[in-house]
């Protein structure tokens, strides 16, 4: 009994317009993220927009990490979802914060899959 | 003031398991939920696991919407951030649901980017 993993919901305000925007540091970013987490990297996947703004999603073994960035807006949503129990979502946050280092920051930690499944 | 995004994160459970473990189908059934959302599609990304199981990121550039499938407990996890005004999201898990039909699910709406942004 248990559930199947941990996703975790995070917005992140106060960040600088150029790391926002800036594809290769959010690719970094995010690869990094998943590692330090202890994720199976199976694809990275980014989008880039006009005037500005980046889309990235890691897919890994073990679910997805995702960024949008607004860089007009200073802000990112991050979601970072990872089953199992050999996985460290938090770290994986921690890790992109520190690299966003935004001014203020909102985080909601979502069970999935609970209902006596494992 | 308002918010940049509606995230849905929704538990599907009691579903089939060869629908589960079908990538062509859960293809499908992403993509369509996308189109009637009002999402323009930037790219389908796919994984398989063996034994089973199936994951799946549609990047829009509204956000992404994702699906992780646990066959083996007829449980699959999807994820449908959507930007802006124009967009559906409830409209998408409902042809998710409509799709995978599980005999219970549970989802959460999680309102993204609250700060005065826009």
């Amino acid at each position: 009994m248990g559930n199947i993993g941990v996703h975790l919901i995070a917005d992140l305000y106060g960040c600088d317009f150029d790391k926002l925007n800036n594809q290769s540091f959010l690719r970094s970013t995010l690869t990094t993220a998943a590692q330090v987490a202890g994720c199976r990297i199976l694809s990275v996947n980014f989008e880039s927009f006009e005037p500005q703004g980046q889309t990235g999603v890691v897919i890994v073994a073990e679910s997805h990490l995702s960024i949008h960035t607004y860089p007009e807006f200073g802000y990112a949503a991050t979601d970072l979802f990872t089953c199992g129990t050999q996985t460290m979502p938090w770290i994986a946050l921690s890790s992109i914060i520190a690299a966003l280092s935004p001014s203020r920051h909102e985080v909601k930690e979502i069970k999935r899959g609970l209902s006596n499944l494992i």
